[in-house]
């Protein structure tokens, strides 16, 4: 039975932080570990990579099968089911159309006093895109992370995802294939982050690295961060359902457990005002459970984490969702608009009961990389930002540095910069002069 | 004497690649340090925040005093010079005009399916701002942080300023002031970093923390990221000069210096291919040097870090640039336009000879928090999008999810996630029913 915790009891204050405190990943800290991969993989390069590649995935790889062949890819597709490789196509369209509308815009104005600002946006060169391998190696994020990278104009784009046992997801690399990666390799972990950021013989480094993992890839990320960009450290997901009036419980239900099944330490949390509609749903998640493939994982994730919380009116909810700041937010209610309006720090909002989050997992176009752990309070799902960056432009002519100059002198000097104030007074001793 | 390199000598990759991996900063290792500050004031709270902050500042504060008053800021407004403060003044104008600008719109649209889609920008609730204190307290840094996060609309902005032997710099507390800062608090290096990431028994914790700092400051945001957002790390400031024409030689020496006096570690490159306008600047350079208040830093960063590149046209330094990234680029070229666009990687371009790269330090209106450390090939400089986040938004009708559900159903089939696909399976059915 999950948590179940109601806003009028007294004590729901201490049940709610204690949720919110909870720690859902393991704290095992592998970063001394991720350190000496680092190291190891910047001081011998390939030779590295081979030896940590072939014995963390049980593989006997030689440098020079490090990459994936374009056949091996050819291949791959192929042997891919064609209505798989469609849905691919259709969610990479999608994706597309949506990312398209964030590209920002250069500008470039002159101001009253004649200076001439503005910036411009460059991507990166090069692109990393780290995929989990095993049960986790999902063709979605594939999609999720190199569309955006390819709609900023990234000119190279890399994957790194393990072959344990020399064993890939066709789907994986059909989705590469789709959202137009150039080089795919057969590494994984730590010693993938960090051949990506420091670069080796055979794989040139990248800039920016994207993408989810287990504990070694989160902790090298968070390492090479500094040399290279990185997204957000991914934690385990979270879903918040906020449901009121004639909602379906077996939708809701199966929305939490879509939650459930990703990831044991995963959460699905319903609030609702109204305990009718709350027994309903638990019930169908009882119901449902054990008729699902990955029952163990989702019925773990359900024990532990899903937790129940009946709040006096949506009004509420809402309150409450924003101290959690979830990574995926449903609202389920007769006008999720409005409520959509109460709620601050969210990841995304998934409006109405049509909206199932699974949609937008993969097909709805929006992100499915999605600040977890509370960080919507800080931070955006992955977006074509991420793999731009931005140039200020500046340019003043002798009208406008004469307007503006002195007060750059006058603050020069307090600051101490000497020669901060005579850059600027020498130009001004000719404007004058 | 700078190093001088010249592209058409045989051995110039050699000298170029030398500059480029040269570590200019301590390479000091304080993690563990840091780590041990930040569990102390998360064990602690106030009573390890005033121990430390006493031991390092030899100050004799109360938890009561961390924080200063009204009447304190007050007391350093009013003992500014009130022509320092107008220079603040139209300073903090200038950049909320150009920061404003960079606010991003919210979109929403219906797609061809039905599907409602769009996204929503809101502000972090908190942010924190880090001010180093003795001789590197700049109060134009604080209006470069809190002005961005009061266009992008953050409700609470706090300040962080050690007050080594208990003294402030006046006119920090002016621009914290002017920049309408909340809260200034007389707390410093990682122990300032670690209450704002988790708070105190007296200060409330922010959601992001930005601002300058030492390599315990540095390292101890690097620490708490993912606890709280966190702006780039900053590294040593660097200049590249691209000179060509009828240029003062005196003005690129100075603009040169101005980099230089920042820090020992700061770098000056001036790159042209015009060798007897390179020695003309290395002249002024050294005639200039001895006259200036701040002659031992900037002499130090001239003799170890300074370098002249004679490159063979416009187009190869150009390249070169963008092999170093640097966070400032000047280009005192006849054409600046046209150099810049052969440019992709750089924090800021300042364009002329009339656009001195100090004037952009104060009152050009652009952020001076730049990308340092060549990280302009994968990061921007600081932006009001830095104390926003992005909520995307989603919402299926029976129609769209009709449309474009049977695709995710059959990708969550494909990935193995049961549930997933029930769930949009279960809405299918009803729209087919």
């Amino acid at each position: 039975m999950p948590v179940t915790l109601n806003t009028s009891d007294p004590d729901f204050e201490t049940g709610f932080a204690a949720m919110l405190a909870a720690k859902r990943e393991d704290a095992a800290d592998v970063g001394d570990a991720v350190a000496a991969i680092i190291a190891r993989v910047r001081a011998e390069g390939d030779a590295a990579l081979v030896e940590l590649t072939n014995r963390f995935d049980r593989t006997d790889l030689t440098a020079d099968r490090l990459r994936l062949t374009e056949g091996e890819i050819d291949a791959a597709c192929a042997a891919a089911d064609p209505e798989d490789r469609a849905a691919l196509e259709l969610a990479a369209q999608r994706i597309r159309a949506y990312h398209a509308r964030q590209m920002p815009e250069d500008a470039r104005w002159t101001d009253e006093t004649g200076a001439d600002l503005g910036w411009r946006w460059t991507p990166v060169s090069a692109a990393g895109l780290y995929v989990p391998g095993g049960q986790a190696s999902y063709p979605s994020s594939v999609l999720m992370n190199a569309v955006p990278a390819r709609v900023a104009g990234v000119p190279r784009l890399v994957v790194c995802v393990p072959a344990p046992e020399g064993v890939l997801n066709p789907l994986v690399l059909a989705a590469c294939r789709i959202a137009g990666v150039d080089e795919v390799w057969r590494v994984g972990g730590a010693q993938a982050i960090a051949a990506m950021a420091y670069g080796t013989q055979t794989m040139q480094a990248v800039n920016k690295i994207t993408g989810p993992g287990n504990a070694y890839v989160a902790a090298a990320k968070r390492q090479v961060f500094g040399r290279v960009g990185i997204d957000s450290i991914a934690g385990p997901s979270e879903v918040l359902v906020i449901a009121q009036g004639a909602q379906n419980p077996e939708w809701l239900a199966l929305d939490l457990l879509a939650q459930a099944e990703h990831d044991a330490d995963a959460q699905a949390i319903l609030m609702t005002p109204d305990p009718a509609l709350a027994m309903a749903v638990v019930a169908a998640v009882h119901r449902i459970l054990p008729t699902l493939p990955r029952a163990a994982i989702a019925g773990a994730s359900w024990r532990d984490h899903g937790t129940v919380i009946v709040t006096r009116d949506l009004a509420e909810a809402a309150a409450l969702s924003d101290r959690i700041a979830p990574e995926h937010l449903e609202l389920c209610v007769d006008d999720p608009e409005a409520l959509a309006a109460q709620v601050r720090h969210a990841g995304a909002i998934f409006l109405g009961g049509w909206t199932p989050e699974a949609a937008g997992d993969y097909v709805s176009g929006p992100n499915h990389v999605l600040p977890t752990a509370r960080s919507a309070r800080f931070s955006s799902g992955l977006s074509v930002v991420d793999f731009l960056k931005r140039t200020t432009l500046s340019r003043l002519d002798p009208a406008s540095l004469g307007a503006i100059g002195p007060a750059a002198v006058r603050l020069a000097e307090a600051e101490g910069l000497g020669a901060h104030a005579r850059s600027v007074a020498a130009r001004l001793a000719q404007v004058n002069g």
